[in-house]
């Protein structure tokens, strides 16, 4: 076996880190939940990010690196974007999740296409199921139709969670011992890929009836 | 079919609701974790109890019942149970899991004997996996090594823990409105069943390297 790609195991940290945190505050953000339904929605969300968290670790493992070294690089930044965002209600924590989750995807969509097998798949596992997405869309539309002023609350909340997102992105660069960084700069055209997240999320709020 | 027997709709939604406070309560103690490992273990733990959730949920509207409704009777009395053993430190949570799966483990057994198919094959199938028991219990052992006091500290925990659970089975027995009282009385020999859940609970203290 020819030596791993340093830059691969620093992807692989940041992702497995991403999902560590993101089940950490998915479960937490569950006890908003109005009621027990809802409450085990967002519970599963959770649980499939520690299930993912699993995948990545144990590839990590196989490649002959340990997991918590791999994701130390990028304790401090994602906590600092979870620690910026945190949801003071349900319609915040749902709307947290679908704008999140989205954004995370379409970029590891993007950065997937240029890894080897089998961590382009492992990528491409990873990436929500679209029942959260659904879950989370008709919650908001469900708000919106019951008090149209909640559109405002909500797209105003949506635009603090991209900025938050935008400059995590800066701090998880300025984080990364280089390798990640490189990897991303060669094989994604990164101008083109912010204009593609942009689109996706214009188009998403709308879909939420939020405005952008 | 045949109208479901009240009593069970009343033990899915006692076991759906403590399957749902297990993922809330173990998701927040994973915060206690000394590392990143340690910690997704514990959530990995989590992720197990809200996949139950989902299980005994759809077998409760399977059956033409509300889950929500089915838990409310118990939600006060396994509240209770949490709130007053939340753990303060990583080995107090990983104590608290080890001895609460094992005590809700052998209670479900037993319970399960006296169900028809599928209710008895669907209790037998949300007991814990015992990877769990053995890594909560190797947790426990090695943190013993290191200091042998911790393992009066635990012990005293365990045996709160104990106190705890048996005045919540006392909760819960108060708080249910009546079938599901009848249905252990009649298919469980209840002192016969105490004596073989303090037994049991003594053995794992021993194998964890607590004494009861």
């Amino acid at each position: 076996m020819s030596a791993p790609d340093p830059a691969v195991i620093d992807l692989l940290g940041l992702v497995a880190y991403g999902e560590l945190l993101a089940f950490d505050r998915l479960a937490a953000d569950a006890r908003l939940a109005p009621d027990l339904r809802r409450r085990a929605a967002l519970g599963e969300m959770a649980a499939a990010e520690i299930a993912h968290y699993r995948w990545i670790a144990d590839r990590i493992t196989a490649l002959g690196a340990a997991p918590d070294e791999a994701m130390a690089p990028y304790v401090e930044a994602l906590e600092a974007y979870h620690d910026s965002t945190e949801p003071k209600d349900w319609l915040a924590a749902v709307t947290k999740a679908y704008v999140g989750d989205a954004i995370t995807d379409d970029f590891l969509r993007q950065i997937a296409d240029g890894l080897a097998e089998p961590d382009r798949q492992l990528i491409l596992d990873v990436l929500h199921d679209s029942r959260y997405a659904e879950f989370a869309a008709a919650e908001i539309r469900a708000a919106i139709a019951a008090d149209p002023r909640v559109a405002d609350r909500l797209s105003m909340w949506a635009r603090r969670l991209v900025g938050e997102a935008l400059s995590q992105a800066g701090r998880v660069a300025a984080a990364d011992r280089g390798a990640l960084t490189a990897l991303i700069a060669r094989r994604v055209d990164v101008p083109a890929l912010f204009q593609r997240l942009t689109d996706a999320h214009t188009a998403r709020m709308t879909a939420a009836g939020l405005n952008n």
